[in-house]
């Protein structure tokens, strides 16, 4: 698929479809050309429009990534929260589960994407609210599978949220697009051998003899 | 400190001499402006010598950059071989310490050298072997403490190299200079919390009731 079928039709519209044609436009080029590498006059070519037109709607490069990153961590926040939440599932499927779709939707696009990272980099180096929300609400999902794990008697944790944290935490190798986009081969046990080490750390412990 | 004061003097040497002082150049330079702005050529003035000389001893800024971080990781791995080893310290509290101990090194060179994650990042784009044999190393520590633990009736693990090389990855967010140099702020537990998690995982179990 070459770059140029990714980016919206232009038509006669309203400004929210000039936002997300911007947006839609900018996704492409960030993940096919890098972060680095373009410009908001790429992204105004593209679309047939001036930079002053693209910078109506967002003042800054960073500003369109802050956007772009949204929509894309949106998506996989929906992913783990559909999880953390399933009904049918016991909590200790729901952490593997939740562990290794972070770990797949990750894999997946550092391979089809390999400039992908550079948008996360940019938000680590200049959007620090973006970063920190998206960790909070991945969180928070675990926190809620291993809180009714806790409550089932099948998990023990005497703070929830920071074993949540820690499982989070623990899980960058797997599911950090910085670590994971650059160093697919870095040794590692596999994901499997990771999430069992994890929910050893949350069994319950009998009364020792 | 500049840059000058961390070059050696010239003086009448023998050719161990030289390569040692092209890479205590080289470490400068890669630490103070960084892996991807310095040139061969910048190494080769700074020595007051040829590129062709350099070249004598290196036959890339690749190779160069292999050398200075074989250096580096020396250093960290004789730290968390010594702990690995260290008689009089319990296993529980030899594993606290080399987590402690890789954490600390970690920022401490982060926070002096703002740009040594490019050191590493270029061996993890071009530098495997370098990259695969540290990690190996380290995990290799960590697997001597954990086996000791077993052997003492502290720990219980049925694979103890794969739980070590689970201790070692699930630290990432605390000893790898690309998370930590990147985003200092990202948030994350403490390493003392993260730590206690991880040994959670590793303590015995008695007969469930």
């Amino acid at each position: 698929m070459s770059l140029a079928d990714t980016i919206p039709c232009l038509s006669e519209e309203t400004a929210p479809d000039t936002r997300s044609r911007i947006l839609a436009t900018a996704d492409a080029y960030f993940r096919e050309i890098g972060y680095q590498k373009t410009t908001v006059a790429d992204i105004a070519r593209a679309l047939k429009m001036s930079p002053a037109n693209v910078y109506r709607f967002f003042d800054s490069k960073k500003a369109i990534n802050e956007a772009v990153l949204e929509r894309l961590i949106g998506e996989v926040e929906a992913l783990i929260s559909e999880i953390a939440d399933r009904p049918g599932l016991d909590p200790t499927e729901r952490l593997v589960a939740a562990i290794e779709t972070l770990h797949r939707d990750c894999t997946r696009r550092c391979e089809a994407f390999p400039r992908v990272h550079e948008m996360i980099e940019a938000a680590m180096a200049e959007s620090w609210d973006v970063c920190r929300h998206h960790v909070a609400r991945i969180t928070a999902g675990f926190e809620r599978i291993i809180r009714d794990g806790v409550a089932r008697g099948v998990f023990e944790a005497a703070d929830p949220a920071e074993a949540a944290a820690c499982v989070h935490a623990a899980i960058a190798r797997y599911t950090h697009p910085v670590l994971v986009g650059k160093s697919p081969l870095q040794p590692a046990p596999s994901v499997e051998a990771m999430t069992a080490f994890l929910l050893r750390s949350l069994a319950p412990r009998g009364p020792r003899p």
